[in-house]
């Protein structure tokens, strides 16, 4: 006892448990490794700390080679036994690695620690993989032993940097700017319309609860409540199969404010993405671009643009107007109809005779619909990416507003008819609201969509504050029951603020901030 | 225009929107009025306002005099018709009130403001109940009204309070002591045993989702990713209908961490409680008072005692060992029979006939039941109290652990038969393990319980991490079929760190921070 046993090299041999800031100055007990067994996290140690007695605790990385051990007994024995990922506690002196040793890629490279006594937690069975960074594992395997999948060193990182990319965000919401954290239920009564919900049976029989799809109605009855500025990180749930930016459980930064126009909410929004955005990312610039609806159309054939490369849409309608080839005519003379062109640079030399077959494919299979060109603009970029062709920074973090959408649309089975282009709670844009009564497919809604390097992740609304008019777009645009909604309609009669949102979901996905979702089983019952 | 049309008396007519703290330093826009319509809330200005031109937005909380307007016309008109709890923006100056005419018990009874323009945002209907604090509501009223009874000072405080609780939380376990906020789903395979679940039906015919009572698996899978130190504040659902201090879905504060004992569990949640008391409450000191759940029976006759006062149970078995009285007799005959009494200071004096008769009722329809004396104890207090004696601190918050509880106690229908005191998943007291496998009825749990006040407010322990033990607590003293557990035996046998945990309740019910919940409508499908 007493002498070194055994040659712990950190970092090498036993992991997890990384350093994480302390906070200066708090008078209790605190950092990572308070209240533990521990003195110190694996991989905190440096340089500094040669000379101090530690006790670390991880799981063992890599099989310990009998040569490391100074004496013999008992304790090599057991030791020698030891698989990878079992985990145990040492002791011991940390010193300077040997000249020659250092390893100068890790912060951990130039000491040791030489172990007094080691504590065996538990042996690790035979493992169904490696956990290791490079050893590629099948998406049903990393599902089936999700505790393992997220041991490695990038599932650790993705989910503490969510927790604390999250934890900013309250900061900046509850300490910024006065907002008041409250939770919404999740068994509710069933939404008209909107996404198929789940249903959960309740103790009447024949009657059920179900799971909301947001918290829109709630967040809009607490500014009625005059709680003025809500936040919520909302559980949301969508019975409709899972997208790789859906599950049937998800989750949104939910926000809502009183007294608050769209500029407020954006420029809130940019100051939220500002302060909590991860250090590492390197910083974002605000005021963020702004588009309107039909300029995104115009230019890039879709309403969620990817603006971190140009090769906009370029209309030859006039070009073509007295043109003699037939099936031009044809298009231009159709409802709607135009002729459009892209400019990709260096296309006639890059792309392949298959590649451009491909696209003409596209174009084919999906003539006539809106976001053809849009979806050929994108084909277009990736090509020009898989040639090497160095036109869009892949690393870049291009935030966009799409505003001035049109309010209703018409309705895809029954043209005459419109339909809400988000949903029914958004208010008009001020100027445009006269033409609810004359020309309601003219209107323009208040509604913004926030948009990343080309995928929608976020959208809200200022919303309709007046029961009179909310009732009237339900009624007498929408043709639908305002009974169904008369717990809202009585709530705005009743003394209702101007207010406005936004709800963030798809943002976690696109940093790769993945959610952490163990498989969900399903039992027979 | 220019002259003031309207006085406005801040606290007086015009409500809600109450000022909160700003962050000193902040480069961003910040603060209570942030990005908004108004230059101030209703509740923060002061006299060194006075000469400031500001805007205000707010509910009107009483009717305008036309005494009020110095100058007549159309304004003068509208506002005249307008109703309590409307909702207007006013923009005017910030004046002294006359002398003679401040209200010294308002912060902001010094000042008025001289209204020049005044913008009505919505007109209120006639509400099915003021919004006054002495205003008597029934519950059903305020629960139909919801999006009202929150308008009230007191559920306003009650939300902005528990928000505020809420975040100070999270800084300190995040940012004081590294834990990582971690989202679990809620879409989970039924757990076996346990309170009843919510089923969710699935897309797939007779196969169930089910909503999970707590995350206590996923908080131990957690822990074996080498997650380290988790935290959420966590959705959890009991189909149990509601009781006072129970929801059909409440929130839990949820906490597990590696490389820990009950003593570092117990220091964490003392110093959690210590940094997020609202100081209105008054500081709480730790550490809090220690008992073991022998000493909590013996002298308080329940497992969460009050401890504001004393009146412990007085054994009186020696005295009666050689009574001729016959009922005494029998009692103390009976295996686990004794005679126990309780000193009521003064309750000879104070307690009618009639109280001592439903004393006596109570001890005889309770009879033979172990909280007998502890509900006679609490009974005899709230008479004390009912009587105006002061022996109680009702505004006292006494905070009790609860140690050392039995791992299993006999089964009700069953007595040879064991069953989990807390749950499966709780470790024994390191010197009790060997009587797993000769006297498992002696083996103290490494569970502990925080009582405030005489209410349980949360529960937690040192769980397995041994797979070999666990399988034998499942299998050879619960008689549990462990194949329902087997992913999480499989998990332990994966290399699983020493851990353990708790679970924050009902904190929040106990100190009025009630949570928001709407009535869970139930719609027929």
């Amino acid at each position: 006892a007493g002498s070194p046993t055994w040659l712990l090299l950190l970092g090498h041999t036993l992991q997890r448990t990384p350093g994480v800031r302390t906070v200066p100055g708090c008078v209790l007990s605190s950092g990572p490794s308070s209240l533990s067994f521990r003195s110190h996290t694996c991989g905190e140690l440096r340089p500094e700390h040669v000379g101090e007695v530690v006790t670390v605790c991880g799981w063992l990385l890599i099989l310990i080679y009998s040569s490391v051990f100074q004496s013999a007994g008992d304790l090599k024995a057991a030791l020698c036994d030891l698989t990878a990922e079992s985990v145990v506690k040492v002791t011991g002196t940390v010193r300077r690695r040997p000249a020659g040793q250092e390893n100068k890629r890790m912060p951990t490279g130039e000491i040791e620690v030489h172990a007094e006594s080691v504590e065996v937690f538990s042996v690790c069975r035979k493992l169904p993989f490696e956990i290791k960074d490079f050893v590629k594992k099948s998406e049903s395997l990393r599902m089936q032993y999700r505790y393992l999948d997220l041991r490695s060193s990038q599932m650790q990182n993705n989910l503490r940097l969510r927790s604390q990319m999250v934890m900013k965000m309250r900061e900046y919401l509850c300490n910024v700017h006065g907002f008041v954290d409250v939770e919404t239920p999740t068994l509710f009564k069933r939404t008209p319309g909107g996404a198929k919900e789940f249903l959960v049976p309740s103790r009447e029989p024949g009657r059920f609860y179900s799971l909301p799809q947001s918290p829109q109605q709630f967040k809009q009855l607490l500014m009625v409540a005059g709680i003025d500025r809500y936040f919520q990180v909302a559980r949301c749930y969508r019975d409709e199969g899972s997208k790789p930016d859906r599950q049937p459980e998800f989750t949104q930064v939910d926000i809502e404010m009183s007294f608050v126009d769209q500029t407020g909410i954006m420029s809130l929004v940019e100051g939220l993405l500002q302060y909590s955005w991860p250090a590492e990312k390197g910083p974002i610039k605000v005021p963020f671009q702004t588009m309107t609806y039909e300029e995104a159309m115009r230019d890039y054939g879709v309403d969620k643009p990817d603006t971190r490369f140009s090769m906009k849409l370029i209309d030859l309608r006039e070009v073509f107007l007295s043109t003699e080839i037939q099936f031009l005519r044809t298009a231009l003379n159709q409802p709607g109809g135009s002729v459009q062109a892209i400019c990709v640079p260096s296309g006639a030399k890059l792309f392949t005779g298959k590649e451009l077959e491909n696209l003409k494919q596209t174009a084919k299979t999906q003539f006539g619909q809106r976001s053809l060109l849009g979806s050929v603009r994108l084909q277009c970029a990736e090509l020009l990416g898989s040639h090497g062709f160095p036109f869009r920074d892949l690393s870049a973090f291009q935030f966009l507003w799409v505003v001035d959408f049109p309010l209703f649309l018409p309705k895809e089975d029954e043209l005459e008819q419109l339909e809400s282009a988000h949903h029914p709670f958004t208010a008009p844009v001020p100027e445009d609201t006269p033409l609810l009564y004359t020309d309601p497919h003219k209107v323009r809604g208040q509604h913004y969509d926030l948009v990343l390097n080309g995928c929608e992740i976020g959208g809200g609304s200022i919303r309709i504050h007046k029961a009179s008019e909310q009732l009237y777009v339900l009624e007498n645009i929408l043709k639908e029951d305002p009974s169904l909604l008369s717990h809202l309609l009585e709530a705005l009669d009743s003394g209702a603020p101007p207010h406005g949102g936004i709800a963030l979901v798809t943002l976690f996905v696109l940093v790769s901030l993945v959610v952490c979702f163990f498989p969900l089983y399903i039992s027979g019952h």
